[in-house]
């Protein structure tokens, strides 16, 4: 029997996934399968009787609507949700928004592959406009401007998710809690890393999938009995 | 120019509102009035440029979905959401879902009335089997039993609300935040009577207006600044 448990949540398909277009830190909207997808994960959970004390999302709305369409499917929306930046996609750069073939006829395949799927390579950052443009959007104003990437290495994502795991996250399990977290395939890497003591080289190979619930456990000095349990 | 701002907003029409039945505690959804009310309120509150730092609402998911609805218009919603069932709607005891025609009929207005017009008098209790079902239901586990009503009195409804008012929201205000409060019209009169110091008699009178924000603004000395200002 666990004493805490982590659900990391993956959301499902955006309309940019749809389109094959670099997301990052673009607040874009699940597509319709992206919402089945979440609708899906719910009832895994709840056929697994599996129901969190609380939430934690990023502040992209494709990771807030999954977590709600989850936990609606779930009848268990009354739990508390902390939100924070510092849970969202890596930061794509001068590639947001683009679409991915086109960048990599432009920019080859090397240098491509090594941003892709590197551990410290970040994409071209954005240009003043762009950054000037996330710098005054009032939903980042509570944020440091320091703080706020041009753009991320997956080592880069790593580094500002790992202080949230640390003062948010993991207090919560340290409490016996059972946690949901809807998020990102590299926010969620940037964890799973720590939590399995990964390489960068292991880290870059691993695929975190889509509406599908994967389960840590741990026991009460936080030793994890059950490793990456996917429902 | 406030240091603080408390948006109070009552949910709209719900399913049970619209077939004349008392709701209380059960999770009735919204209608689809009430969900245009919801996007209504987050669409004022957009255009006066009130963008809340923290949203509370109660368990019930009339006004979750109100809020989620109001900030998903307002483009706003990567605030931080907590919960509790101390913001649930007054607990309407073995009225609950009945027709409330019918329950008229039943009792007679004189009782009726004292029940819903009252400032103390409860409608008759849950019964054994409800009350048992309530104490089961795994949402409200977390709860100390001996919270749980059978049925409630206005009077007892601010009782178990104040506390929360204390402890969560007033916190938040004498922190500079502008918070959202989505919750139900008996659960918000218990807060407008304490803010605005109303007696029995006056509290009982004051109907509170569903979809419309309702502002409270203090400054830095917690002194209410604008009273009750109707978007």
């Amino acid at each position: 029997m666990a004493y805490a448990t982590l659900i990391l949540l993956r959301h499902g398909e955006s309309l940019y996934n749809k389109e094959n277009r670099f997301t990052g830190w673009t607040d874009v909207a699940l597509s319709q399968k992206g919402k089945e997808e979440a609708a899906h994960a719910g009832e895994l959970l709840k056929s697994e009787g599996i129901y969190p004390d609380i939430c934690f999302t990023s502040w992209l709305k494709r990771a807030i609507h999954t977590a709600q369409i989850a936990l609606e499917k779930m009848a268990w929306e009354h739990i508390d949700v902390c939100r924070s930046w510092r849970l969202n996609e890596r930061h794509y750069g001068a590639w947001q928004q683009r679409n991915k073939d086109e960048v990599r006829k432009e920019v080859g395949d090397a240098y491509f592959l090594s941003v892709r799927r590197g551990y410290d390579t970040p994409p071209p950052p954005l240009n003043d406009t762009d950054y000037e443009a996330l710098k005054h959007d009032p939903k980042y104003h509570s944020v440091d401007v320091s703080l706020l990437p041009r753009s991320e290495s997956l080592a880069d994502t790593r580094r500002r998710t790992s202080v949230y795991f640390e003062e948010s996250i993991f207090p919560q399990l340290r409490l016996g809690k059972t946690v949901l977290l809807s998020a990102h395939g590299n926010s969620l890497r940037a964890l799973v890393m720590i939590l399995e003591k990964l390489s960068p080289e292991e880290i870059v190979k691993r695929e975190i999938p889509t509406g599908k619930p994967l389960l840590y456990m741990f026991d009460e000095s936080m030793n994890m009995i059950t490793e990456k349990k996917e429902l």
